[in-house]
């Protein structure tokens, strides 16, 4: 929001104002992606393609109010820091695993944006026979990419940058494109990199 | 909600009372498996044996407060159905899949104590090639058990009863023991059932 000049007094702002309470909305919050990937999941289910979900967000719970004939109400939780990835599921007896991130750089990817929790995780399933990606949406150009967890996780292990150029998505990524009920359709990725034969 | 005719006159209820708030403890919600499944978990990830995880509890957040140079605090969020399992991951290149029940009684199992949800998941993920299964608790007794998942919702579909005896599980389960590190070791019964040639 933009302060014109003429706004000249502003109000007493109370006490209460410094602790900003929000409702969360997933527009707000850049969750255009998650919305998308959820829209896929929904859509593979329905069609009996692939069971995928993403894991609720971690909170730890510390405080619950019962009142009295309604549902329990958690009045006091944190955001826990994730120890794996969002995504995971089963698809053609294969364990699926990824995570999904929105990137607002034109130029490149931030890799802090992963933990190093989720990389280690990533790499963790990849050695026990996982189909394990990772999915970035560079929202300046409304293009998605899949990239092999491995692919992207050996980059980060030995690049010594912290961001990986919007190039090397070009490169190493695969573009994901989709429909209006399927919008992120990465499984048309998958079938490509393993069960070509099968196709 | 129906209001008795009878019920004329109602107790003074001091105002605080109304609401019970309760400070959320593993041990008084009788959490006692979860805590022996996820040590089992963690023992298996430092072994690198299986990467399996539970789930968060999923909670819908509508409203988060950011005291200011403090973590984001949760201050109104609601528990939610869960749509799926507790638990899932990876071994041996196949997908788990697994809900865990502590059961009080000591002749029979509450079939409500699943939700239709999970039963559903679990069979979706079967028809899809998971390893899929059911830990059954039996508290009275310090008894847990491995049920395979299709042959627990086979039951469940056609038994018309609405609680499963404790003969059932005796007959149809497998006896899930532990160590100390690893107090409910599962991939023991996964071993024998699903990958003997391999031993």
């Amino acid at each position: 929001m933009i302060n014109y000049p003429v706004h000249i007094k502003r109000p007493q702002q109370p006490v209460a104002n410094e602790k900003k309470s929000t409702k969360v909305s997933a527009a707000d919050r850049g969750m255009m992606l998650e919305h998308d990937l959820n829209r896929s999941n929904e859509w593979y289910l329905q069609q009996d393609r692939a069971i995928i979900y993403k894991k609720p967000t971690p909170v730890t719970i510390v405080k619950v109010d019962y009142p009295a004939r309604s549902a329990a109400k958690i009045t006091e939780a944190y955001f826990k820091v994730p120890s794996t990835t969002d995504y995971n599921g089963i698809y053609k007896g294969k364990y699926i695993d990824f995570e999904a991130k929105e990137c607002r750089s034109r130029t490149s990817f931030p890799i802090k944006s992963i933990h190093p929790h989720q990389i280690r995780h990533l790499d963790d399933v990849t050695r026990h026979g996982a189909i394990a990606f990772v999915v970035v949406r560079f929202v300046a150009y409304d293009l998605t990419y899949y990239v092999t967890s491995s692919v992207m996780t050996d980059y980060i292990h030995t690049c010594g940058r912290s961001s990986i150029p919007y190039a090397w998505f070009q490169e190493h990524g695969h573009r994901i494109s989709g429909t209006y009920l399927c919008p992120v359709d990465y499984l048309k990725i998958i079938d490509e990199l393993y069960f070509k034969e099968n196709k």
